[in-house]
């Protein structure tokens, strides 16, 4: 069996032209990607270790998928983009799940509605174990046989299918965040076994601008490393002078906007920001609630104390904007301050030294902690990756001359370039090896269920 | 402690008074109702029995509750409504679970929101399964303590925990019945190990009117058995000469109704009937599906083809309604069809030699069917209790000199005589000797989850 | 042209018997029901003259019709009912505006959406004039022309059509009063020139209860006057002993459950009735306003402090059952109090020597106040009609043995009959002679724009 | 009364800085701007001529604001940012009609909700008219009375007020569009006399496309003109090479994309898209009708055949975006299609020789056709300017170094950068001097009741 005939190469587009860069081509040795398969898939299952047979199984709302759908869904993937075009063994639990383990996929047939999830009890969680069981096999199995010529196309759809479940290892812990939270105060217990130890006491040291001047400059993807077609083609853009803040908007910081009456203030929002907090009712971040005068935040540990140097977090893109208008107002009255463009972002973190993709593990805090820490060290720009996510002003577009991947993957990025903010950096919930300066991760305005915070910018005078 | 000071009886209004029927004072013997609650709480744990860890958190939609929270909640109430005001032994559980398993009782306190209960991943099952324990230790060491003055009374009160219960054992059956269906048709698979067995294939008999002639009638409770607030007081009516159907509706003749373009004509309809069937796409009754040009309907024990002499089960109110409109076109355009009022059927079923509330057991088909069999037998009147509850055209009103139960559990039926409609008579899924006569069942009219189906009735001239 | 063949007579039954009273088939002399004809119409353009050109086209809600359509739907009621049926004269507009001004009769064809009507700029209010006097000049001419075999039957439609008419006369009163609150404070004028002088300012009498002893009694229209389908047949009903309030609930005594927190007690509420004032946020009557601790009503006239002696009015039929809950807790905790069932009302509003069908003219109070009147004078039950309807504690249910009109005309009231509440007495807003002692008026319960108040009852012991 | 002190001038940050380009600081001579005044304010009066006094008060939906708030709208504009700054003379109307004819100015009060202007029969179509004259007496008698050191500061303000009156003049003719369209079609008919003339009957060229050099260029306002705030500050932009198509998309090539599946490929579509036409049941543009067989559309002139060689219109982004992509794969298989960028389309308009802003008013179409024309000529680039405004790809975010207007205008443009499209050119229904080819026009994705078309462009290879 060929499938070369119906189904191009994820990085042809339908004319057979390559177009993805030399890297995300060159097939990594077989042995090297059996063992990165076998630890992102191991991580996965490592994760949902602490989770009650309960747990599994809820769906709080209709973006939080449970916790045996994101097992399921991940193997799903590997079944549909792996497994069948490539020839590999088939199970009859291929077309039992095929329904409900399909996330948004129109050209790969009907799928149950995303909100009726939390309604299935089949299959079950034992049963979508043992699919991922099969799944690990079968796949193994083909990568040790399949022939020559056809490894690099293979290894390509791999990669994709192990950057898509590390993708979804973070949305668990987000999930599971919100899952957790659902229980009644007298109920409710965290994931993790206790609370997270702050890093200092230490109050926040104010916050500083680095400058960066103007200039024609190259954005996206670039080198030997993987990347995902949004992060291409690598193109030019203008630049003008910005200054970036040296840390994340701080817990301590964000009290003050709340405190100046930042959540009543109509001045301050976008028209569909405000319409978004009246509705809701927003009146500080997500997760955080007052009880007997103070103010308190539910972690992947349970309930703590809100401590003021950490970097404040699950605020939806509308907040992060008017926190950064209010913070115009009294900062910098001056020029004002701003979300930074998520080209400024990028061109930042260019300056410092080493592409987090590039970075030992060790540089990273200790992944277990799943909480953002408070800036430390002396770096010039700090907090720029593991921390949280930082919303960027620029709405989730193509880059000039976007291909998208080709074939049922089309639809992994591109159909979703509508009325989105793009977000950078990364967050402590974000596996290791997941990192890159080009990253773009994209949610809609309102989101707040992310590990997402704000970092300010400012426009200077040319 | 005295609770009598701040809880009146439950069958004396405020100012004391005794309004309750003799029966209901009557306290049984301790042996004797320590046996009947074992006996109902062991038949809640047993129907759990089939189910698998995950069905147990399911809630599809907002009325249909998890089974978790159905065992928990059942034993809450023993909590709040016997154990606290007759002072039985606490335990922590008992503040912890008491904001989750409080179904609405305003006067008992807070509570969950109703459509969050398959949002919680606690209590975990196993903490309802001891919590349940516990709860059956505490009741039965206070009926063994408590002092003789109180005993009256503490039995009355256990007698309402045990019938509530058994309320929720018929739910049971009908909550697990949705539960199970939502999962597709590949993973779907029935609370039975097998469909029904028909009770027999010859096609249904013609329908037959039985007559009953007019006179002033007395209705409600009467004699020595138990009862809810509801069926009180006895009191008397004037009837019109009526006839009634000698058995129930079949799926053959309901067949008919679809095919002449029932559910399209918009003439046969009550107003708001319309409405809810446009808006829900209504093309049959709930859980018929139609595969290959045949109709199959899903059962407890999995799909099964549909058997034309069954009763006709799942329709709402509105489509029972509906129905007898069409059906008084075609089958007797003289003198039309319609719906029994609640009191019609009240008076046949006094007829029938027996209140079914004295009945032996074997007088039942095999409980263990959960689906309703078709009409057996020659009696005059068939299929009147123990198939599937039968929509009357009344509105669920209180009966003239009604005197709700006092403290909390006035609430128990008295804040719902708003726009529901009675059902009379019990079906498949009703415990044994949970049947009366005179028990008044009541659904809002678009409701479909219920074994509900429909018996004729109409006018004679006078 | 014979219509008998197609269309059976309005108190026809299909099989063409004769099932109304005499009385409605006793045809009035042609004058007689010109004279009448003519006086009904002139008074629906007569009540619009104080409009402005804008104000015939708002519609606030759907509830509400907008005054343009009130005139025109009146008069193609005559056209479909009156001159197709009879063969009287056509025009070009009847097809034009028959989409527009059919209301939901679905057997005559389709119709514009409820909703929509305030959408529309055509027909204009001039157009609607045309074909009011256009139907007029033709219903006369066929009145005059029709031979003498088939005047029963035309005058039988007609009188239909003129109650109908009253009907809308009523409504569109309550219709301009919502739609003139519609404008914000400063803009805000009344329909009439100035707001009703309150009848006295003595503070009202205690409130006194009439006994009426139990028995078996008749109910439903009898006599020779004019009645609707749903008030037929005369039928046999066994009354409790109870007691009527011999006025209605004041204002002043409303303020008492607002100021005992009657809208904050969820245990005053039915289940229902609570969702619904949450959901709304109500916390007084409609048209209520608290301007500088002063409460004020919007009345037709404008503005008006509110008078405490007046009887309280625009009440849901949940506001009156909770009021009823609440006022038996203090003002008769021994016996309670609740809402009369509409039997109930019916029998002591025999007990007033007329049918105020039969009352002249001059026994009411000045129509043009538009605005209840507080109680005067001594009778035994005061306020029974002319001041506001009065919700009973029954469902809208059909009459034992009732039969809907023929034809299209089925639809005016069987097709309701489903969870609505009745309504009994009428109000200042009804004409002077469309009242009768067993009229059947009927919202839903959250109704609050009609002119409805609340009479109080109480169970007496047997 | 000086109100420098209060109010920054209109082209000032709040530190006082002037940052407006000098064009818009250029205060035009006191009589020059008086006749402009004149001008502009006498067209949206003689816009309003043929309309009805019915139409005036029509709100069909939300974002479709009746005439007359239209008109009283556009005066308050100059009551509030113009009189009331300046020191004009106040009437008590100003303050009766503010909180009605505020449109969002948070920083300028309460304000009646958008859905509501519909339910106002006050202030009636006479006071607005009334209104209007005193508010222009004012603005005229404060032009000519203003000293002269504050004359450049109230121009700015003037000038500003008549470009937002000429935006609800296109306005105007896409909300009459709608509210005419509501009318049953027996009853409906144009705002114009008669269906426009289609140009020609000719078949439609085949498109060709122009191509686009790479490079770095320059972007936004700049020159002696006025402008938005939006369209400033002028900033380098680096573009690709591309190509743009020399007319619109026709309605003939859009009939294809409607008969190859169009509207049920979900492969097509963004997500959004697909969601927003799923829910509506997008079959067509908006006012197109299938009557026996054949295609119509509402023009402002009425119904009429659809003219295959006019440019498509009506549709949202989500169509253009969907009719790009499947443009792409037939008419282009190798490089696709899709919808231009903003800068795009600025860049390639401005090699057409004129700005628009300085043509000369023969070189447009007659503005009395109010409708499409199909493409003409053989410029290179053709219907660029006058015909539909054309969906960019662009969402509608601030340009680099953006700032917006000072104090209460810096609400009109900047609240509203979030999640819409940037649409170029103007229509034809825009005021002839009200083009630009820097002009932002910005919409959400879904809306279809503006003059909205398609230009198609494509990227080239480096």
């Amino acid at each position: 069996m060929d499938v070369a005939l119906d189904q191009p190469g994820l990085f042809q587009n339908q004319q057979g032209e390559q177009y993805a860069p030399a890297a995300n081509r060159l097939a990594p040795p077989r042995t090297a990607l059996l063992t990165r398969f076998r630890a992102v898939r191991a991580a996965s299952l490592e994760m949902c270790r602490p989770l009650s047979v309960e747990a599994f199984r809820i769906q709080p709302s209709e973006e939080i998928s449970p916790p045996w759908w994101n097992l399921g869904h991940t193997s799903w993937f590997f079944v549909r983009n792996v497994l069948q075009p490539f020839g590999g063994a088939q199970e009859p639990a291929d077309d039992d799940f095929d329904y409900v383990l399909n996330s948004y996929y129109a050209s790969l047939g009907e799928r149950v509605a995303r909100a009726r999830r939390g309604s299935l009890s089949r299959p079950t969680t034992a049963q979508i174990y043992a699919y991922r069981a099969s799944v690990d096999c079968r796949v193994e199995e083909l990568m040790l046989a399949l022939d020559e010529p056809r490894w690099a196309d293979l290894a390509a759809a791999i990669m994709i299918g192990l950057n898509h479940e590390q993708q979804h290892q973070e949305l668990f812990y987000t999930e599971i965040k919100s899952i957790l939270a659902q229980n009644p105060p007298r109920l409710r217990c965290g994931y993790l076994a206790s609370p997270p130890v702050p890093a200092r006491q230490a109050s926040a040291e104010a916050l500083r601008l680095v400058e960066f001047a103007d200039g024609l400059f190259e954005f996206g993807h670039t080198g030997a490393g993987w990347c995902w077609d949004n992060e291409l083609p690598r193109h030019a853009y203008y630049l003008r002078s910005f200054a970036l803040a040296d840390r994340l908007v701080s817990n301590g910081e964000y009290l003050g906007f709340i405190s100046d009456g930042g959540y009543r203030r109509q001045s301050l929002w976008l028209d569909n920001g405000w319409s978004v907090a009246q509705q809701h009712g927003w009146q500080s971040p997500m997760y955080w609630e007052r009880v007997d005068g103070q103010w308190w935040a539910w972690t992947l540990g349970g309930m703590r104390q809100l401590e003021l140097d950490e970097p404040v977090c699950h605020v939806s893109f509308y907040e992060a904007d008017a926190f950064a208008r209010w913070s115009g107002e009294t900062f910098d009255a001056q020029r004002g301050a701003r979300l930074p463009s998520e080209r400024e972002w990028e061109h930042a973190a260019a300056q410092i030294a080493d592409d987090p993709a590039d970075a030992a593990p060790e540089a990273f805090l200790d992944p277990c902690r799943l909480h953002p820490a408070a800036a430390l060290g002396h770096e010039r720009l700090r907090q720029m990756f593991g921390v949280v996510w930082q919303w960027t002003a620029s709405h989730y577009e193509p880059y000039p001359g976007y291909l998208p991947f080709a074939g049922a993957l089309a639809e992994y990025n591109s159909k979703f370039m509508d009325n989105q903010r793009i977000l950078r950096g990364g967050s402590c919930a974000t596996p290791r090896d997941h990192f890159r300066r080009t990253y773009r991760n994209f949610w809609p305005s309102p989101t707040r269920f992310q590990f997402s915070g704000i970092r300010l910018a400012q426009d200077l005078e040319d």
